[in-house]
Order: C-alpha cells, then sequence, then structure tokens
C-alpha cells in the first residue's frame, strides 16, 4: 500500500461526504453556509474522519465502517470550527491558515464566530443522523463522547490552558496537558467512536485508546518539529511562527534531539499497541508511519 | 395553580440540576467553569427547559417527565451560549445583560467565545447522557431535532439575518424569519423535544409544534413591546435600546397597536392547539397566558 495515495483517496471519500452532509452554500441564509464551506474545503488533511474510518474497519467490517461516514465528518467540523474561533482576533488572530486568508478576514468576526458555531453544531447533528445505521445505545455513546473531547475538560480546556499560557514559560505538565486536551483529545474521541460504532470488544477499545493517545502525542511533537524544520509552502504557515509567538512546544522545552526522539518512542508504543489486530491493524499503523516521517 | 410560583418552583429544579450537571468552578481549568457558571446563573427564567418537562408532562407520565430534566438543561445551555456570543463586541457589543456586565466584560473576549463554545458542547454531553431513561431512538431524535433548531437555519440563521439587516429597513418577511429561527426554533425544540422523549403520538406533536410555534411569536412581540413599554429595572436593559440600535421590531414595523392585537391572536391560537390535552394543557395553557401578561 502506498500510504501518501491511500490517504488521499481516502480525503477524497470523505471531501465528497462532507460536500453531500453540508446545506449548499446557495441555501438561505447563504452567507452563513458560504463561511462555513470556506473553512470546510480549505484542504485540509481529513485525518480525523479517516482515523475514524480506520478505527471501524480494525475492529469490524467494512460496510460497518463506511456507515461511520457522517460520524466522521461531524469530527472534522468541529476540528474546522475549533480552528475557525483559535484564528479570531481576540484568540491566536491569525490572518492565514493553510496559505488562505483566515474566516474572519474573508466574513468579518461576527460571521466566523456564528460560522464555527453553525460547525458545531451540525457535526452534533450528523451524529444524531447516523442512527439508523447503529445501535442507537452506541450512538448515544458516541455522542457523549465526542461531546467530552470537544468540551471545557478536553479540546476547549487546551485551548483555555494555551491562551492562559502565551507569553509564558510553562513546565512540562503543562505543555502535556495542553496538548492532550488540544490534539490528542479529539483524535481518541475519532478512534474511539469508530471502533465504538462498528462493534469493537473492550480490549479491541482499549488498544486502540492507547495507539489513539500515543499517535497524538507523536503527532503534536512531530507539529512542533515542523514549525522549526519545515519548509514554509509546505506547511502552510511562516517557519518559527510558534517560537514567534513564545507558544508552549515540544522542542522548546526539552530541545530538538529529545523531541525527536520522544516522537519516536510515542510512534513505536502506538505501533505495539495495534499488535492483537494483526493484518487489520495495518492501515492504522501506515498511518502512524506517515505522520511520523512527514514533511507538512 | 398560581403561575408565578409555579414558574418559580419549576425555575429553582431547573437551577439545582443545572448546578448539578455542569462542572463545579474549581475544576481545571477554573476559569472556563467559572465564565460557563456566570452567564448560565444569571437569573433567567428557564423557560425553555420548564417547556420540555411541560410538555413531556402533557404526554406522559410525571416520572418520564422528570427524566428530561437533562435534556431541559441541555436547552437552557444552548440559549445562554447564544446570548453569551451574541453579546460580544463582534455581534452585538452589548455591556450589560439582565442588569449585570456581560460574560467578555468579565472573563474577556477570548473567554467568552470559549465559554459560549463549551455550553453549545455541554449541551449535546447531556442529551447523550439521558439516553438510559428513554428509547435511544427518541433520544437521537432529540439530539437530530435540537441541532437542526439551532443550527444554520435555525437559531444561528436567524443571528445571521439579525445581524445583516441591523440599520436597515427590514420587510415584514425579514423580520418573521428572524424571529421564528432566533427565538422560535429553540421554543418549538424545546416542547418537541420533552414530548418526543415522553412517547408522544403524532397528533400530540403536532398539537404541541403548533402551540409553540404560536406561543414563540406571541413570546417575541411581547418581548418588543417590553422594549418600549417596559420598565428598565424589570426588564434589565434600557428601555427603548431595540429602537436606539435600530432593531427590527414587530412595533416598528406594525405600531402598538397592531403588534398588540397580533399577539394577543398567537396565544389565542396557542391555547386552541392544546383542546386535545384536556385537563393535562393546563400547565402549558397557563405559562402561555404568564407569558403574555408578564411585565419583564
Amino acid at each position: 500500500m502506498n500510504i501518501k495515495e491511500e490517504l488521499k483517496r481516502r480525503a477524497r471519500l470523505v471531501d465528497e461526504a462532507l460536500e453531500k452532509y453540508l446545506p449548499p452554500d446557495h441555501e438561505h441564509p447563504a452567507v452563513i453556509h458560504e463561511a462555513m464551506r470556506y473553512s470546510v474545503f480549505a484542504g485540509g488533511k481529513r485525518l480525523r474522519p479517516i482515523l475514524v474510518l480506520a478505527a471501524a474497519e480494525a475492529v469490524g467490517d467494512e460496510a460497518g465502517a463506511a456507515s461511520a461516514m457522517p460520524v466522521a465528518c461531524a469530527l472534522e467540523l468541529i476540528h474546522t470550527y475549533s480552528l475557525v474561533h483559535d484564528d479570531l482576533p481576540a484568540m491566536d488572530n491569525d490572518d492565514f491558515r493553510r496559505g488562505r486568508p483566515t474566516n474572519h478576514k474573508v466574513y468579518g468576526e461576527a460571521m466566523a464566530i456564528l460560522a464555527g458555531d453553525a460547525l458545531l453544531t451540525t457535526a452534533f447533528e450528523l451524529m444524531g443522523q447516523s442512527a439508523g445505521k447503529f445501535s442507537p445505545q452506541a450512538v448515544n455513546r458516541v455522542v457523549v463522547e465526542i461531546a467530552q473531547a470537544a468540551g471545557s475538560q478536553g479540546l476547549i480546556g487546551g485551548q483555555v490552558v494555551d491562551t492562559l499560557s502565551e507569553n509564558k514559560k510553562v513546565e512540562a505538565s503543562v505543555l502535556e496537558y495542553i496538548h492532550r486536551h488540544k490534539t490528542g483529545a479529539l483524535f481518541r474521541a475519532a478512534i474511539r467512536s469508530g471502533a465504538i460504532l462498528n462493534g469493537a470488544s473492550e480490549e479491541q477499545l482499549q488498544a486502540l485508546t492507547v495507539y489513539a493517545e500515543q499517535m497524538g502525542l507523536a503527532f503534536q511533537i512531530k507539529d512542533d518539529l515542523l514549525d522549526i524544520e519545515g519548509e514554509q509552502e509546505k506547511i502552510g504557515k511562516p517557519v518559527g511562527s510558534d517560537v514567534k509567538n513564545q507558544k508552549a512546544t515540544y522542542p522548546a522545552l526539552y530541545g530538538m534531539e529529545k523531541a525527536r526522539k520522544m516522537a519516536g518512542l510515542a510512534a513505536e508504543e502506538a505501533v505495539a499497541a495495534l499488535k492483537i489486530f494483526g493484518p487489520k491493524g495495518e492501515f492504522l499503523r501506515s498511518i502512524m508511519h506517515f505522520i511520523i516521517n512527514r514533511d507538512h
């Protein structure tokens, strides 16, 4: 399997589904639907939806996994809403994201706030609508799982601590809190949700949770490293912007060498957790390798 | 029944439940939980949760209705989040709400945005958690119902059109769109959700939908009238602020006399729709009378 090609192929499937699930941009009131679509179709890698589907495939049949598409897309909408709100002037005040003007630069602050709100709301609508395809109990469990991962003790909690820590020297435990919540929680919820929907056993769910947590850590450290070592046109933002903004990062705290080792170790542990899946863990294994070796 | 006392009693029950469901304000990261609680416990009438429970009582037994409390509270959290975001500088830029400084005046814009996001997210967590007490299918249906009411073609859609219409002369159809979505959609979802959870028949659901829509209209017109005729200390904001902000209102479009008549007519239609419930419709009937006669 060529993992890059496979990820692209799957990202296209996710894009097609998002196209279908989001209200068309001429739907009244048009400007909010345009604003929602502007940020959703901004060239993301669709990693979270792909992880939902991959986890579902690892524990069950392919048809079941394919039915997880609405929940997969819900994760992408939550990820996108968090970026739209994070970029706002009152938050990180970013003018560019993935090489394009941020949502509020195009649609204004009011509409960017509302578009974020609407993306978050649509995410839960999609989850509820996948009810026909799985046990309704599993769907309810996934709603709770994702809401907790996205909430004040998940994604939002991470953003809060990140905001409070800006321009301050942070300890390792704070850095870990930020990343485990701001990035890790949604990865974890993506993988667990796909698995829960497609009937994972408790043992499978535990193994995938370890995979998710270690993968999330490796992903974040790699992100921090790319901010220093990457090429601007590939990562879509100026190299060194974390350093400039005095962001808490792993290289800042541990140095490049140690950070690189930590990422490698986390990736190894993630892969080790997949052992019980045998060949059915192959795709998740490849995703881990891709994440640790990516250049953007 | 003394409706004022009964509403107060029920609002206290809702407050107790909200107190229990929301993370304590010392929970890490404390500031977000403080900010969430600041706006939730700001002296609201808890009308939306009370309507969830009242609709549930009208169609089924009291024990079932009491189990709808998490969903009832979810509606209040969505209402509160929408107020927190609406008050932001980029939106209505309001410094006071119910006589107290608005969320962003106390916690800053970043935290107010995040607190709103967290309230919306917690609302869906609560819905998912009520799964054990009702048929999981009904819970899923309610998640979709409420997400649609709160989304880009519901509450948020109303806010979008309201924002676009500020300082413009609007037609009757635009005013109706704004209110049917900005206020009406959540009332409708509250009443329908309570009914769906507690096993309403299709006939009952239809009747309650008519009640909800007419009641929402009467509520909004009354709100507009109070902004002109009310007393500042009772309504918690300066009298005439809608006129000052050139907000689209029913009195502005139709005049006081006609607006008053429209509110009365809507209230009558709401009450008429309750006929099939006999004595079990009494509380909803009293709520309608209370709304049309309130002075704040």
